[in-house]
C-alpha cells in the first residue's frame, strides 16, 4: 500500500491476502450455478453448503439459520423490513437509537411512513445506550427492537448481553447490526441472546457485495428480494460463490485473530488518543474503555473535519468524518449530535479507524503532522467555541 | 476447463479472463469506498463513475439512468415492485407474461398478496408472446408491464420494439429482464424502447453478485433497501467496486463482440439442432429462428430430464433442465408447459447453452453420445407418450 497510511477500516477494509486466494479458483474456473443439476453445479453448492457450516459453527448456530446477502444494509433491511412485515398483526412498534447507521434509521423512517411506529431511544453521553431506556420504552405493541453492537463512527460497545437480557423476558425480537463488531468481538449468538445479527464482508478484511443475516430458525420474515428462492426463500438471486467463499474466510480468520489483534491495536489506539489529545480544545468522542481497539473518534474544536481530512489525504493519511456512508454530505454527523454537542463541535470530528496492521510509524507520523494542521485550520476558522462551550465534556 | 463441456451457460458463466484482470486492482489495493473523502475513496468514486459513464455509452441513455445493483434478480425487483409502490395511486394492474423468469413471476404473485391485479398473457406455440395479446390485456388501470427480452429456457427472442411502441401509444411504463439477451442482441434504448431494463453480470462473462438496472430518469421508484443513500438514493449499501468494474467490463466486451460471436454460434447451434433432432420422438422447443444462438432446448419424450442430465454430467458435459434456479425442484417448466406441451413432455426437456467458446469438437462428443443416453433411459421409462400426443408440433 505504497507510503499511504490508511485509518480508515470501519468504511471498509482490503481483502486479505489469504482471502482472495480461497476465492480466485471460483471466479473462473468453480464458476457453477449452485442451482444447477451436474458435476459443476453441485461443487458450488457444496462450496455453499461448506460457507454456511463454517460460519454457522463461528456463531453457534443452526446451518439454516444463516442467510447470504449482497450487504450489511441488505441484511439490515431484510431483518427489520422483512420481521415486521411478516408480523404486523403481533404489533406496530419498533425501537432503536438514535445512533445507529443509516441503514437502520431509514429503513425506520420509511416504516414510519408506511404507519409503523418507532421510538428512537437517547444515548448517553459516553456514546452508550442505556438498557433501562430501552426497558422503558417498550409498550404492549412493540415487536421488533434493534440496537447496534458496536457504533460505525465512535466505536462504542453497545451492551447488547443485558439488552437481550430484556427482550427475551419481554418476548420480543432482538436485531443486532454486528457490521462494525466482527473483528474484535464475539459474535457467540448463545452468549449474544439475539435473534437476528447482521454482518457484511468488507469490513471484516472480506469482500464488497456480501453480508449474512443471522436468523433465529423460529422467526419468519417476508423476503425483499423474489424469484429462484435461493436462501430458503428468503433472498433470491444466483449464490455469489466467489463473494460467499471469501467472506468466510474473512470471518474466520477475525475470529479467530480477534484477542491478538486487539491487544496489539489497544495499544496503539491508547497511544494515538492520548497524543491526539495533548493538542487544545479536542474531546475524545465515545467512552474511553467501552470502545472497540481500532477506533479513535476526536472533535477538533473551531476546525471543519472536512478541510482536516483533506490536509491529511495531503499527508498521505486516509480518515473519515462521520461514517463514508455520509460524509460527502456536509450535514454534521448524527452520532457526534447525539452526544449533546453542539452543531459546530460535531462539524471537526475526525474518525481515524485502524487496520489490523497499522503500524507505530504510521501512528507516529499522524502524531506529528496534526499539530501543524490544526494550527493552521484554527488560523482560518471562523468558529471560536470554546471547551466551557461543550457540556460535561 | 479441463476435459468438460460446459453447455449451460444460460445459468452461469465463467469470468472472462479479459474481465477479471480489470477487477484485480480492486480487490486488495485500490479498495476505498467511494463515499470516503480521501485519495482512496476518491479514486473509487472516480472509478465507479467511469464505469456508469460507459455503461451509459453502450446503452445510449443518461449517466444517471443507470442503477448498479446486487443481481439481475434484484434489478427485476427494484423494477417492479419500486415502480409499482411509488405509483400505487395511478393504477393498480401490472401486465405480464406466463413465461418471465421466476423473479418476475414470483414477484408479481407477492404484488398479488399486496393487493395488486396482475394478468399473465399467453405465448404462442413457438415461443414468442404475440404483441396484440399485450395490447388486448391492457385496462384503464394498467401501470406496468414487464415482458422479457430472451426468454432463459428455450433462448426465444420476444418482440420489444413491437411492444415498446404500444406502451409508447398507451403511455404505460415498460421494463424488460434482459439478463439473457447481452451477449447476443442490441441493448440501445433509443432503438428498443423500453423505460427499464434489467441486467446482471453473471450471464455476460462477467461476476457474479452485480447487475444494473436502466431506469429512464423521469420515472420515480420506491427503493428497496434503504440506508446510505447509493445509486442515487435508490439502492443503499457500500458499492462493490470489483464487481462494477468487472460487469462494465465484460458488458463492454460482449456488446463489443457479439456480431462475431453470434456468426460463430448460429452454425454450432443449427448444427446440433439438427442432429438431435435425428432422434426419434424429440422436439424443438421454441422458434427454430427467433432465438438466440447459443440456445438449444429439446424435448425427449418418455424421459426424465434429471435423469438425462446425469448421463450428460457422466460424458462431461453441463447441461440443464428448465432454468438453473429451479432445477433442483421436480416441478415440470413452467415455460415448457405454457407452450402447451403435456406436463410429461415438459420433464423431459433439456437446455443446451453453448458458450463462446463452445467447440465443434465439444458439439460431435455431446452429438455422440446423446442417442445411446436416449435409448437406454427410454429401454427403463414407465412413461409412453407418442409425438401424436403433442399437438402441433
Amino acid at each position: 500500500m505504497d507510503k499511504e497510511i490508511y485509518m480508515d477500516s470501519s468504511a471498509t477494509t482490503y481483502i486479505d491476502p489469504e482471502v482472495f486466494e480461497v476465492m480466485k479458483p471460483y471466479f473462473n474456473y468453480e464458476f457453477g450455478n449452485a442451482g444447477s443439476m451436474h458435476s459443476k453445479g453441485l461443487k458450488a453448492a457444496h462450496a455453499l453448503n461448506l460457507s454456511r457450516d463454517k460460519i454457522s459453527k463461528i456463531l453457534n448456530c443452526n446451518f439454516d439459520e444463516i442467510i447470504f446477502t449482497g450487504s450489511g444494509t441488505e441484511s439490515i433491511n431484510l431483518a427489520i423490513k422483512g420481521f415486521v412485515f411478516k408480523n404486523r398483526k403481533k404489533g406496530n412498534h419498533i425501537i432503536t437509537t438514535k445512533i445507529e447507521h443509516h441503514a437502520v434509521l431509514d429503513t425506520c423512517e420509511y416504516l414510519e411512513k408506511q404507519g409503523f411506529d418507532v421510538t428512537y431511544v437517547e444515548v448517553e453521553k459516553n456514546g452508550i445506550v442505556d438498557p433501562e431506556k430501552i426497558k422503558n420504552a417498550i409498550r404492549e405493541d412493540t415487536i421488533l427492537i434493534s440496537v447496534m453492537y458496536v457504533n460505525n463512527e465512535i466505536g462504542t460497545i453497545q451492551l447488547i448481553k443485558e439488552i437481550s437480557k430484556i427482550t427475551k423476558e419481554k418476548n420480543i425480537i432482538f436485531h443486532t447490526d454486528a457490521c462494525q463488531a466482527g473483528n474484535s468481538e464475539t459474535l457467540n449468538i448463545e452468549e449474544l441472546g439475539v435473534d437476528m445479527l447482521s454482518l457484511n464482508g468488507s469490513k471484516i478484511y472480506g469482500p464488497k457485495g456480501v453480508g449474512i443475516l443471522y436468523k433465529k430458525s423460529t422467526i419468519r420474515l417476508e423476503p425483499l428480494i423474489h424469484g429462484g428462492g435461493q436462501e430458503f426463500g428468503l433472498r433470491s438471486g444466483t449464490e455469489n460463490i466467489p463473494a460467499i467463499i471469501g467472506f468466510t474466510k474473512a470471518l474466520e480468520i477475525a475470529q479467530r485473530d480477534r484477542n491478538k489483534n486487539n491487544n496489539y491495536l489497544l495499544d496503539l489506539r491508547d497511544y494515538l488518543i492520548e497524543n491526539l489529545l495533548k493538542i487544545d480544545d479536542t474531546i475524545l468522542n465515545g467512552d474511553i474503555d467501552k470502545r472497540i481497539p481500532n477506533n479513535i473518534n476526536i472533535t477538533f474544536l473551531n476546525i471543519e473535519g472536512e478541510a482536516i481530512l483533506l490536509k491529511l489525504d495531503n499527508e498521505g493519511i486516509c480518515a473519515s468524518s462521520g461514517s463514508a456512508c455520509t460524509s460527502k454530505s456536509l450535514d454534521p454527523s448524527h452520532v457526534i449530535l447525539a452526544l449533546g454537542r453542539p452543531y459546530e463541535a460535531a462539524h471537526g470530528s475526525i474518525r481515524f479507524s485502524l487496520t489490523k496492521n497499522t503500524t507505530k510509524e504510521g501512528i507516529d507520523h499522524l502524531i506529528n503532522v496534526m499539530p501543524k494542521i490544526v494550527e493552521e485550520l484554527r488560523g482560518i476558522s471562523p468558529v471560536t467555541l470554546k471547551m466551557e462551550d461543550i457540556e460535561n465534556v
